[in-house]
């Protein structure tokens, strides 16, 4: 449990939370990484998610921010939901929320410098996808479809397709299923492993 | 800027951020305060939205979690997107952290103990309206209309009358529009003030 909120002596109210990546994340992803091709940041998503269930510190997601056009790794995120204790900690979320922190700004739109884009081993839900509209990324790739997620337990939310449209509308480009098969293995391992559903 | 992300020395990769409500907010809350009624709930998020205005802290929006049955208040949240430079944190966002900060657990469902409601100053957008549904909480109440935070330039995202059924469907219960004059007022506030817009 590395959820240290301040408790307020003088009514008890909290007034802070700290997020943090599990231990192993800094040892597992490799030093001063770049990565050109969509293919290699979808391993790395799929990469982490599958680490974050054989580590027992998540649930099956993982995701990452990139510079489009270096390739560079900004920053990485695991589904911390069940660790921290907190349901807003999707991976999506955890790596927008150290991305946003790394550049020092609330958007990753650049403004002249680099382009982001974020890379999910999965659809995003409802939140994170409406994370995402605010956070600046310009494109998202997602592996694992939603439907397999809703197979082994997990919901989405409520996400349409007026919901993708909407981020389209207004500049997002988003690319769904790239490496989906791998990205899914994820998710019958976790359902092997009986990992918690946690917003079932 | 509290925003005290951790950076790797291996690759200057952040693995951690801080999330701290504004140092105002302790003094301005009273100790140990219950509020019975829906119209005490609201205006305590009404007066956190007005002050965030007011000190300069934030967007104009606040919210708070309190126990549905004793009306005990659990946790506040203030828009903090600027202050601490993190897109993801709305006023709803920090109350509902704060909130299961504050009972150690990702849901505030209680499982036979309390039922948890939020009060939020403006109706939410998709990201937090996602983020409700994952919460536990079992009750909303909003106060400003979507239409009058657009009306001053802020974006609600993918949100349509088939979010608020699925919610609904899912047995969260969710009232609209009250003290909506009060929360207006404070977005109006904000405008005058020339706040950032910061998702324009």
């Amino acid at each position: 449990m590395q959820n240290d909120a301040t408790i307020w002596s003088k009514n008890s109210l909290p007034d802070a939370v700290t997020v943090r990546l599990p231990a192993w994340v800094k040892d597992f992803v490799p030093a001063s990484a770049v990565y050109p091709a969509d293919e290699d940041r979808m391993r790395l998503a799929i990469a982490l998610s599958r680490e974050n269930v054989v580590r027992k510190t998540g649930g099956p997601f993982g995701a990452a921010v990139f510079e489009e056009d270096t390739g560079r790794l900004v920053s990485v995120g695991v589904n911390s939901v069940e660790r921290l204790r907190n349901s807003v900690l999707h991976a999506e979320i955890m790596a927008l929320m150290l991305a946003q922190a790394s550049v020092g700004s609330f958007t990753l739109h650049g403004r002249g410098t680099h382009s982001h884009v974020l890379i999910t081993s999965c659809e995003p839900c409802a939140m994170c996808l409406g994370a995402l509209l605010w956070s600046g990324v310009r494109r998202i790739v997602c592996g694992a479809r939603r439907e397999a997620a809703l197979a082994i337990g997990f919901e989405e939310g409520p996400v349409f397709a007026e919901s993708y449209q909407y981020l389209e509308a207004r500049g997002i480009s988003i690319v769904r299923g790239l490496l989906a098969d791998e990205a899914e293995a994820v998710l019958r391992l976790y359902q092997e492993r009986d990992g918690l559903i946690y917003n079932a």
